[in-house]
């Protein structure tokens, strides 16, 4: 358990968050204005968010757990590994951190505050894919903490540089980031209306994921009697 | 030994295949969907499946050894770290794994389920090419486990992101992945028919790797013996 | 505290910015030169920056601290890590230093030894973008030491590698470096007129991260004095 | 000292020689075949060199110390960490290993099996380049091996990607790997002619990083004896 109160560890989540969200979107301003190829623009949203994830959950995991993400926090609630009374707080925390991120990153750039995106995502095939995305995601954590605790932050941060690539929604797999890019309308961004689609989507991947290695990772049984003797 | 039963030990290798294969056949698509640029097609491709070997080397490899290879799985049955009693049951987990990786690809990105490769991987030099990838990823494996066991999944995961590039058939080194990789007609897609050649070439690197590391690996007997005294 | 003597900590200082700054300027020249896409160059100054951090901090770092940076050195100093009496040594080694890393750079690609940059670097978006790349550096370097000293190489060389991309001025975040890129009318200069804003905003960045990871970093008393019961 | 016999330690340093120079040597093949952008060409030469290399030592550097590299093993004989009788076979595996790598390079991509480079490299500023390429690698090995032996793979790695992009000549460092890279003409070639001068730099910045290193590395004597009291 965490050494630290609850508000400093609030306010590890909603700085985490920004922090993330200033990356993926900043990142996926700067990318755009450079280049014409989107791929290469992608690439550099990539690697900024991948290497940013890794600086994150090493820095701030010690303090809140450094979900960052409200999929995640559900799932050490429903698991036991966050206290249910905080649950209702780092999803706040998150929303309001991400909020934040996507305003840091738009001063930054010289853009407006907050604006909404017009970008489209949305239909079977992203929804699955963001099933995916968090199924992949909630898995990695689990088994990572369960066999390398210590690598879970660059677990995290590679498997997003993955899944940035191979899912077709790009892998926001996070609500609160989903949320946080609604309000750019950017290389990053999504459409208000297109949020209940892949927030539905990630937190049942990431509930099918908790089923799934669960299961995975319960230790033989005659194994354990045979080692018990 | 691992201390999980078999049923969850083929869920790990047909789990871990499936994200493997969805990784490669997914990143190539999405990478040929934003570029007109070969090369760095080929560097989405490898960035995500380099990172996610790490990620599902780490987290599943206590369970099942984490092969997603036959030719792998193979080696070890070779040299006895795999019970030759489970040799099959891994390679069907693996091969069914891949292709369905191949199915969850095509579902993220609107694809038909499944389809032929029409992909030309064939000729002297694409052979000699797997055989030098399978080579080099069975000799990292064997010296790895032996010299730096904890690393091994960031070795596998930098030797494929190496051997992309510096072998012309962008080093496939996998029966399981060659076979899932046809039913893909995408930018990491190959031809049924070239199949067998490719499938050959890897298992003789596999061998071949397992003869000349079993004696690179050999201490002195000068010296163990004077340790002795 | 380091076992080496002042004057082999002021050459580390000094060999170690010059080599981060030799690299910087060097990568910069190099990419301008082989592609006219600048996000592409971006990427190849990235790439480079980033590995040369972890490399100069793991291995100097046992020697004078790696600092390679006078905010850096000011946060040390102010919070009792560097001798307040070495400060500044630290940061004319590191002005020198950073000199002679663009001299180095320009020899190698023939350009002229000094010159002044004409790159316009200002405003106020370009100033916010320092005060939050130099935040979040010297919030990784606290939380670093605190949670993970042994990787904070890493998570500098990471933190940096994603700064370059989701901050709009490419994150200097270091003052030093910032007087040698002025002069070099290459890919990362800045015009030295530009210079007081970026260093101002820098060093302002650096005590705010010191204010609020030092209330960051307390645990909770009552969890203490639990736990001395 | 390692615990393997001459033999071995010769055929490893052949094989390691051999792997990385069909890893530059092919992915540059590779890379110029797909792209038309130098710049991308030489990321994806970057990425299979700097990701190999963590492979190589890591795998290779219980057996031989994993030199590859003829400067190294001089550097090694000077400073007593390798037998001076055992200099010759060294370098005599490296530059036969590396003549197989570019051999092996050729024949996955259907060139001829080896063909004289016509790509020029030559003068003040390329030689100063080689210099400062190949002080900084001895000077990290030297400083790597005193503070984090484990790491120097990484930092290794990690100093090569960085200075393919920060030296005007991409950082050859070797005169092994030179002497095989004269023997191809393509994306990573050097001519023959140009070999003397490559390879004078690399020695002198060898020895350079050596007496700069050696002294740095002393730690402070009042500071020593203060401790023994």
């Amino acid at each position: 358990m965490s050494s630290f109160d609850l508000s400093r560890r609030l306010v590890a989540e909603g700085l985490g968050t920004a922090l993330l969200v200033a990356t993926v979107v900043g990142s996926g301003i700067m990318a755009a204005s450079l280049t014409a190829d989107t791929a290469l623009a992608l690439l550099g949203n990539t690697l900024a968010t991948g290497a940013i994830l890794v600086v994150l959950i090493t820095i701030l995991g010690p303090i809140s757990g450094a979900h960052f993400n409200p999929a995640v926090s559900l799932i050490f609630a429903l698991s036991g590994s966050l206290p249910r009374r905080d649950l209702v707080g780092y999803v706040l925390a998150q929303l309001a951190g991400g909020m934040l991120g996507t305003i840091v990153a738009h001063l930054m750039f010289d853009h407006p505050v907050l604006e909404w995106s017009t970008k489209i995502r949305t239909g079977q095939a992203q929804w699955f894919a963001e099933w995916v995305a968090t199924f992949g995601l909630v898995a990695t954590i689990l088994a990572g903490i369960r066999f390398e605790q210590k690598s879970v932050p660059w677990l995290v941060g590679l498997y997003i540089t993955a899944a940035y690539w191979f899912t077709a929604s790009t892998s926001f797999a996070n609500p609160a980031v989903a949320v946080a890019r609604s309000l750019t309308n950017t290389f990053s961004g999504i459409r208000p209306a297109d949020l209940p689609g892949f927030i539905c989507a990630e937190l049942i991947g990431a509930v099918s994921a908790l089923l799934l290695i669960s299961w995975l990772l319960q230790p033989s049984k005659s194994l354990k009697s045979k080692r018990m003797i």
